[in-house]
């Protein structure tokens, strides 16, 4: 470190390294966080979880005075007036806007937040199966309350409601109401649509396939599938988990799934969805890594390599043909582990309760319902005992649902929510137009995807995020990076043509 | 904490308090040490040992900057001299230990030695297998040579041997001297005593088990006996690692094994000896476990209670008989698998490469040929490349064995050096004694202590170690905690009677 008196000096050739040097440091607590909390998830016996949420409570805090220590104001004003070529420009403006958001905080709550975060979603791991409402009641209203205090405070700076301070979190650059004229657009055609096809698909039989499937032989199909998306198991690993996620560090990507021996399908596409998490981490680019540069865009850009893998590609026929051979090694050949059975399956529609084995059609009106509830809540228009009766009545409206007294299958079901996560639901189906929008302009340039696909050659879509998106990291914002990848920013019409030709062609 | 003119005052009633915020935190950041730790063994793919290694390097140096805090040698001072009840002032008396340790390295030793540390163990889990001493010894020397610079810092203050200081850091208490006479009892009778009991058991037929035994009924044995013992699974787990150990935090207690399909005895052994660790920790009392006084006394005595349950218990034929149904239920029926067999299995005496797998009788000389080695090194008497042709010539003077060109599995056998663990050795071959101890004790307040074991009251044995060894943590210096649960201080008397009751009597 330079001696203080360089610190302040605006054309300070010394204040970008030193960030770098600040920034390495917080990489390294974030390391050790991100491991505390993958363990606390996949592997902490119960009675660990109070040690762990203090320890993890105290790292939070320590990040925290970390990136608001005063000197670091006057190292980003140098920076910014210094001569840097344009990646470290670009790193410096992700390091002021990391900067920004944990200025605006005060110790106190970021450390009461990550406390309440865990002891409510520890609870919650037990309440929920037991569906009660009431037990999670009282911690979720602290969850809640702090989210709002958290709100008010980010909101006031930057000038926006409350709720979009909080989305801006997850997905900078999106406002408030391009969300209502792209979710608007979204409702306009999402219900006739799925009507049109559940009309479909009553005529077209599918077999279901007949468990059980041992778990064993389930991980077996999907380590397998991994391999085949080029998941690095030298860098990453496949646990279990009660929510699959993923987590870890960039160097060491760890994803869980969880298994049912009735419904390995929702096993394999999970595997599948959070395959695609983890080679965005696992192929960022190295050298920047350790910077919020060489993160992740947003996290709809996050969820956009999901549900490439498993929306685009995964419930796709071509891929699903390509698998259909490993599907039958591990578990074995009845009649309903064909391509074209599977196929069916996988893009079968049917309303149903939980977001997360929702088809592709109806889950955006899941993720809809919990961003207008969660809104509300931020916004201060409701409370949260209002959750269940706002629940159930838009889960009757839109996809014609009763989830009445059934709590753990409604605004149970969601671990965002007890850990504090409020704002994150946009960035599901956002990613999920990104990533047709992604496929669009793939399919463009390689007429003949579809059967590159069915015969294992995926180089066009994965090369294809590797240049565009993965090595990009947060180079550009949302907007910039979308532009350079199609030729235009975000557009709802890729989304509604890639659904209306996979379920209204086909 | 108060204003900075309270923490000089000599007579602060705050003090205290504020020594508790310090040590508190440094419990926060070692639990996030230890479980990273746990996970680099026992889960983590080796592409993320880099950052790894980085992210607990920058904890170190945390730590360490926050025990070498000038404030705090300010509020030991004050707190020495305010007025302290009896658990306080031995609190106080422990903070000023750790203070001492840390406050003599600078921090630049510190993490060169986290991060030369962690490389070198992190390769030699691939050298081992290959055999290949040569790609470790640069690794090795590196850390020895950092465990010299460490040794002689803490030697010139402590106005010990550089030996001593660093065998003091896991043993504080034990002088060389007394090594020296405690090594030069054992080696005056146990060849002797190996030899008769090699003869003795000549003449007693063994059945050799025959396996292959399934992984996963030996793990479902392992839990069985875990249960046993009184592990607690709320707050604790079983995993694999390629070198069994106890790690975690006492909230939340890791143990690891692995397992031969040819010899299912290794393992549970091995399971029964983590679990004596587990059990002292999960039972450390619970309102001082964020404090030094709250931790295990010594590593001795650490090792004491693996040793109470693997040699004392676990391999004595009182308890095998207990746990015969058990290993029957699980791993079949065979004639090996009888409960008189099993007690022979356990006591078979036969000089062998490996010191995890030694019988209880020869486990010393493994012990005092790496004590005699360790020591030479750090004294600066060998360097790192002589290692191999005195393990040779000590193998084969103390147990006739040859190991030439065997170094996986002669000196690269354990992960001590590689992870610079160096002056640990001693307290293995201090906690069989201080068992022995411990278990004489116990015998002579419950006569019928074997007829009980067998019967499955294995509480006369935890009982006492819960009122006298894991409730006492570091209360009292180890020669007090001796004299209270004993009597008496270690006396090598009691493990020479209970080897030749145990291998001549019956």
């Amino acid at each position: 470190m330079g001696a203080p008196s360089d610190r302040t000096d605006a054309m300070s050739p010394s204040a970008y390294p030193q960030l770098l040097a600040v920034f390495t440091k917080l990489h390294h607590f974030h390391h050790l966080t991100a491991m505390a909390s993958w363990d606390q998830s996949a592997m902490m016996p119960p009675k660990g979880n109070e040690a762990r949420s203090q320890a993890l409570a105290e790292m939070e805090v320590l990040i925290h005075q970390t990136i608001t220590d005063p000197t670091l104001a006057s190292l980003l004003d140098a920076a910014e007036q210094a001569p840097l070529n344009d990646t470290e420009r670009a790193s410096v403006r992700e390091m002021r806007r990391q900067w920004a958001l944990s200025n605006l905080l005060p110790s106190r709550l970021v450390e009461t937040q990550s406390l309440a975060g865990s002891r409510c979603e520890h609870a919650w791991r037990s309440q929920r199966p037991a569906n009660d409402w009431n037990a999670l009641l009282p911690n979720l209203r602290t969850v809640i309350s702090l989210a709002r205090e958290e709100a008010a405070l980010l909101a006031d700076h930057f000038g926006t409601s409350r709720y979009e301070a909080l989305m801006n979190k997850h997905e900078p650059g999106m406002r408030c109401d391009e969300l209502d004229r792209i979710f608007a657009d979204v409702k306009g055609w999402l219900p006739d649509l799925v009507r049109k096809v559940m009309n479909k698909q009553a005529d077209q039989p599918v077999l279901q396939p007949v468990g059980p499937f041992a778990i064993e032989s389930q991980r077996a199909l999907g380590l397998d599938v991994m391999k085949l998306l080029g998941f690095d198991f030298e860098a990453g690993r496949l646990d279990l988990s009660t929510h699959p996620f993923c987590a870890g560090v960039p160097e060491d990507v760890r994803i869980t799934t969880r298994y049912r021996d009735d419904n390995f399908l929702q096993s394999l596409m999970g595997i599948i969805h959070e395959t695609g998490h983890a080679r965005y981490e696992q192929r960022l680019p190295r050298e920047l890594v350790h910077l919020p540069i060489g993160r992740a865009r947003t996290m709809g850009v996050h969820e956009s390599q999901s549900l490439s893998f498993e929306m685009q590609l995964g419930r796709g026929a071509p891929f699903l043909s390509l698998i259909t051979p490993l599907v039958r090694q591990h578990l074995g050949t009845q009649p309903a582990l064909q391509a074209d059975n599977l196929a069916r399956l996988c893009t079968r529609v049917r309303p149903g309760l939980i977001r997360v084995d929702a088809d592709e059609l109806t889950y955006p009106a899941h993720v809809i319902l919990r961003c207008e509830i969660e809104r509300a809540l931020i916004e201060g228009e409701i409370e949260v005992e209002d959750i269940p009766a706002l629940w159930d009545e838009k889960m009757k409206t839109s996809l014609d649902v009763d989830t009445r007294g059934n709590f753990k299958d409604g605004c149970m079901q969601d671990i965002h929510w007890p850990m504090g996560l409020i704002g994150y639901f946009p960035s599901y189906t956002l990613g999920a137009m990104y990533a047709a929008q992604y496929v669009a302009t793939i399919r463009a340039q390689t007429p003949e995807l579809d059967q590159k696909i069915a015969a294992g050659d995926l180089s066009p879509v994965t090369n294809w995020l590797e240049a565009n998106i993965w090595s990009q990291a947060s180079r550009w914002e949302i907007s910039e990076l979308m532009t350079r990848a199609t030729g235009q920013t975000l557009q709802v019409s890729h989304f509604r043509k890639h659904l209306e030709h996979r379920y209204l062609a086909a």
